[in-house]
């Protein structure tokens, strides 16, 4: 599978070099989105009824193969060109000590990355998908959220974009993943500021750290909140302020595939994240994502209950990478071949049902 | 993928004729089985200590990697070779009116597999596994067991034989599944002579039977406890008396697979049943297999349970042919994947816990 490590941004420039001016540019971008194709799902629905098995009998796979009709503007769709992006960034809120492991971690994460090591290299081979690396500025991490915004308002726009120009049109399937040491923190701060603002209820053990480690990371996200209270209504305000950069390219990379009309698997709790600023500022923004799985990491099925997703699958994950939304990529692929490709009982001369 | 219908089982009868005489002669052959390597899983355990993520942060797929070492007998194993075997029987026991299509699909549905159009064919092609189809003479259905066994000793000594043959050794992973109209309620007597002799607890809609189909289900299953009652504590004299034919050849396969040290990922509630007849003979029998999901037929949670499985997928499927073994393909596969393919933190240079 091709593999891309993108340094400075190089090849989004060459490829498709649109840049947002503003918060407000990306926030305009919201407003009209591209809808699913109905007549595409009716059909599928339709087709779905004929095929050699009990209505109902694949389960989720059958609502899997209609949401991706609409989406693909089918009704037989296929995943052909699966592309796995993973965006990494550092965070200055690590300076507290909320991670089990050093920040330089992340950039030999990268490094990991580019020489085919890392868990996701395995699973983009294993799935067929390209995998592309955008490290973003890693000798540049946010500022320390407990006491100013974690990014500046040109950082913030800039990181929006790298994620906007990331997305391959030629990719008919997106997953979106992050490395960053500190990020469930920011994560949780997000979470916390889009939903209930009890830190509590957001913070997990990330990448395993004990229970002192909660408490300074509690602590963390309180202050953060506290910090930026007044701004905090704002979806891409709170973005801005608590999260990371490889959160704001997520989220811009989100965004351009629905823009695009690609369907997205969701991975973990800080992809998650970053997905749900999109629809707190845009209610229905990720009706072209789906949740690839639900992660160990404590508070991800509330985020997920709260974007109004249920998860694919439940294998007590914990990694990022994207590997989660990478894993869910066979099992989708395997609801639309089932789709497209079994036989009706006309042509196959299979009696239905007698009563 | 190469696809093969065996008829009368020629293929097996060429490859690899052994047959057994009694039901006796199979149970011998439970006396004695094969362990996994505890070397092997051991040295996997540490290979997994060192590898480029968290400790645990691949969650199950690390539980999945080290059991797959072991029964490979490799610190390293992968799915090179995986092979689906679907057994196709026909029930005498639908003459009560137990399930919502007609005895016919079974064979139809024989022919769908073999012009490629059911959903088996089509996750075959999607996971690279080649399938095998059985059909277990489909003109002779078993009796129906409200009133005498399912199976005379040698219908089911034959297919026992006919299940233990299916099984090629060059298979590195067995998925086993089945067609059976009529076979929930085959699957749901075996249980309850198994694990719990209430009907109630194990009849569920199968194909997708109205309130007074399970009203008829249930009274056939009671009828056929109480009919049998006196030899019901032998496992294998309910899988005869109760089960079918299909089912007699998936325990047979399961078995043969044990022998061969080749790992199993068992399907939904009717191959769980006939499984579940191996674990209740023979406590340990059935420690090379994995349930590759929980399906939507109400009672198979339970019966996963009774045999201590956890499923790994949790999709709503109920459609039986394999699918849901073959749709853990992919997931097992990845995480010995991930496993074997991973760097260390070594062979990357990335710095380990601060603390």
């Amino acid at each position: 599978m091709p593999f891309v490590i993108v340094e400075n941004n190089i090849r989004g420039q060459e490829m498709n070099a649109f840049r947002f001016k503003t918060m407000d540019d990306f926030r305009e971008m919201l407003e009209v989105l591209p809808v699913p194709d109905t007549q595409a799902i009716e059909e599928a629905a339709l087709r779905n009824s004929m095929l050699t098995k009990p209505a109902g009998a694949l389960g989720r796979l059958e609502d899997i193969a209609a949401w991706y009709a609409g989406w693909q503007g089918t009704p037989n769709p296929s995943i052909e060109t699966p592309c796995i992006v993973v965006f990494a960034g550092n965070h200055g809120v690590t300076a507290h000590g909320v991670s089990a492991y050093p920040m330089d971690v992340t950039a030999q994460m990268v490094e990991n990355f580019r020489s085919g090591g890392a868990a996701i290299n395995q699973l983009c081979d294993e799935v067929g998908a390209e995998l592309s690396v955008y490290p973003m500025q890693l000798d540049v991490p946010t500022a320390d959220f407990t006491s100013q915004p974690a990014m500046t308002k040109e950082e913030f726009v800039e990181a929006l974009s790298t994620g906007w120009n990331s997305v391959k049109t030629a990719c008919d399937t997106l997953v979106v993943g992050e490395m960053g040491i500190g990020n469930t923190t920011a994560a949780a701060a997000v979470a916390a500021a889009l939903f209930d603002r009890d830190p509590e209820i957001w913070v997990g053990r990330g990448t395993g750290i004990d229970e002192s480690g909660i408490t300074v990371k509690r602590a963390a996200v309180a202050d953060g909140l506290s910090t930026h209270l007044e701004f905090l209504d704002d979806p891409f305000e709170a973005l801005r302020r608590l999260g990371g950069k490889e959160m704001a390219a997520m989220a811009g990379a989100i965004a351009r595939a629905r823009i695009e009309s690609i369907p997205v698997i969701l991975d973990g709790f800080i992809c998650t994240a970053a997905a749900a600023v999109l629809e707190k500022a845009r209610p229905g923004a990720l009706d072209h994502c789906i949740a690839g799985h639900l992660s160990a990491e404590a508070a991800h099925g509330r985020l997920l209950d709260s974007i109004g997703k249920l998860p694919l699958l439940r294998l007590g994950l914990r990694l990022g990478e994207g590997t989660g939304g990478a894993l869910a990529i066979p099992v989708v692929r395997a609801a639309l071949r089932c789709h497209s490709g079994m036989a009706t009982f006309e042509e196959a001369r299979v009696s239905g049902r007698t009563k």
